[in-house]
């Protein structure tokens, strides 16, 4: 029987202005990554989006990001090793003691934006991420880009891992993510990205770009709440996996 | 025999910026009120107060303020009580899980600035700080001056509460503080400063403003770091105290 | 001949957030009161808010406001006479050499929110306002609610004065606006809104909320593009104007 | 006869922060760069800095920074060329619009700290900043390091330009600034470091970390006042440039 878990970044509207229909994509995912008010979020969001994740049964994740509202934590910020590892201790904190408050546990914690971009390429960078982590609860899953650094790091130091793949993105031949800017960065076809999709939880393969096959571990697949058409999509895919048999459950 | 805590706000550094002689201060105090990220500190300070305060066997609350780094958190603003409860409920949370991450447990919260004046003030805001606390932990202590609505509202939820008084400030009547802005608000003679806590724990009554005496019950004195001349009066208060046989001891 | 200038408040989004129909209110309005980056916007919003403006011929108008992008400014802040007009000159200062850099002249200042609401009611905040627009250029026209102590401060400096009005509020009799929270305080009704309007232009004279008639000068009324229902009052409301021979024209 | 500018880095306390001896620095320098808010500084700051450095006759520039308040403005941030040339004018015309306020002419424009760094080495975002002083003022003059890519990109717009050495930093064969963290980055030996800015300024010439003699021009030192030790090394520095002959006067 296959398992996958489908996670979206939720929380992200931040005092009076609205990002996201996270209603409408929480009755559709296992796994919500929340903003946790760094590059997006506010503690009204944070509680609310928390509620209602509880409500609809979807495990809840942090989701730490850069100190850069502006930017929405997608601008690289050369930030110590230091710094790195409180600030995301910092924000697991914040989210993780709101979730207690209201009688959840944390499950897992993705970097958001630019901080995951880099976490996957930096292995120190990544340690300081885990070292937040491990402080905070050896259990918390961190939820990372299958093949990158903070997978490396996070199983040295004996974390649980939960790997993810993009439905909508392009693969080089190394495992790494095509650059946003390049051509065919993003599969914008839904057929062949559910397709895509499929074959990585059954057969644990993709075609990179290069045309080349390469292979692809998946425990979650990512999925976006950031428009109407976004939202079809999740139902979309939620759906077609269900019909090829594969369960949509959490990463625990 | 007599007993007091005494507490100091610390941790109010920022990046770059330095407020407070924080080490000095807490060879000489038994519970720091550490700064959460809104009015001062970030992650970074944060973590170092923390193992400071650890070190020094110095107990740990929460000191949550105003979102207005720019006023230091000394501003009123008019927050909902949702947005009251959320904010607080976040700064504890933050502190509490990078307590947590130190092995340190939190004692107690204590709101700064312009929140805690208010909350003095203000019932329906005083019990939105205390759901906040109760949602994140029963067994955490509510500081709050003595007298005021935030001991009302902590009573009510049946939190444990810790009545704070001040040694440079002058009382009205009615055993609030008198506003700063007045003449003879703070009291600037040391030795009486220290005479009248010393009255003030073994008594329980201070003169007021006005010339009569007046009822104060207290278990913590607060006490200032922001200069030489206040660290050396801690010491002081600290050394006078203990020579009249009164116990300098945390809360718990 | 009637005339009146129609100002809505616009470039309120931030970064990847987005706040307000900006391009379609800018084809019926002639006044825009711009976000200068402390309550909303920044400093590529402002840009090309400027730029649009300019394309549309529709005068730009700085809107200054509580440092607070949480609370969007609606908070109450209690600052110092000094704070406010130093923060009040940076943020005219930001929008002004921004409209400089594309060759466009200032042509209004008007507070934002709890500023606006506070300025109409506290002399002595409304004169640290006008100080500052004083210091930063003695040509730039007021706006501020018709009857209100803005109104009172900018003359007695000798500043130029828009009276403003809203086609959406029920006024008390002495001149203010009905407390958001109190019933009838939003007049939802667009016919009756647009008559109140109408009157207000060529009677000087609306109904208050006790039933009496009471006379209030217009320069120009505040309409919004929040939502669609909003464009579409807005480019009825210009439409009707126009109809009954008002003249839609700037202040200057 | 030999003549210098003497720069400095002013107005950087924020709120209840201070950092800086600014009153200090003002009487041994010629031109002073004003942090605006997002880096370092808040609109009271700048507001009392200006007047300072009027009172002393100092020259005024503008300092922008990255928005990075909790870095200070020292930690890369990958900014799109659209972003760097909206934040540098957004702040350049904050603090352009306070110097008018008080009748004070901006005189120039230095970037800060890691916006400084980068723009030494990256023509696209030099020609950026460029673009935002061009847009405020061609009459602005750059203060950019000697030999870097932001004197290239001034020059190639036609904007004035002002090159500045550092008396504590020691240079690579190419001009450029040995790595902080390098062994003998900075220059300890206050003599040294005076013989060495006297040499640049009188023979155009400096001793490389490599031993080998280069060519540097000079129009501006850059002088620090962020302790006492800092302020004493000014005052000398400043007496003996004066010894020599040198005459200490702004750009303009």
């Amino acid at each position: 029987m296959y398992k996958i878990d489908m996670n979206s970044d939720l929380g992200e509207s931040f005092g009076r202005y609205t990002i996201g229909m996270d209603e409408a994509v929480l009755g559709n995912i296992t796994s919500a990554n929340v903003a946790c008010g760094f590059h997006a979020s506010d503690p009204v969001v944070m509680e609310k989006t928390i509620r209602m994740a509880k409500e609809q049964g979807v495990q809840i994740g942090a989701h730490p990001g850069f100190p850069d509202l502006m930017g929405f934590g997608r601008r690289s910020m050369q930030l110590s090793t230091g710094e790195a590892k409180a600030y995301t201790l910092y924000q697991i904190s914040a989210l993780g003691g709101m979730c207690r408050a209201q009688g959840v546990e944390l499950q897992h914690v993705k970097p958001h934006g630019a901080l995951y971009n880099m976490a996957a390429k930096d292995y120190k960078l990544a340690q300081a991420i885990c070292q937040a982590i491990c402080e905070y609860d050896k259990n918390l899953i961190v939820m990372a880009l299958s093949g990158g650094e903070l997978v490396h790091a996070a199983r040295d130091m004996g974390l649980p891992v939960a790997l993810e793949v993009f439905a909508d993105r392009a693969y080089e031949e190394d495992g790494s993510l095509v650059d946003r800017r390049k051509d065919g960065a993003m599969i914008t076809d839904e057929d062949l990205a559910i397709r895509r999709v499929i074959r990585i939880i059954k057969e644990q393969k993709v075609t990179a770009i290069t045309g080349k096959d390469i292979s692809v571990k998946a425990d979650s697949i990512c999925v976006h709440g950031d428009g109407e058409k976004a939202v079809a999509f999740v139902k979309r895919i939620h759906r077609e996996l269900e019909k090829e048999g594969i369960e949509i459950s959490p990463l625990k």
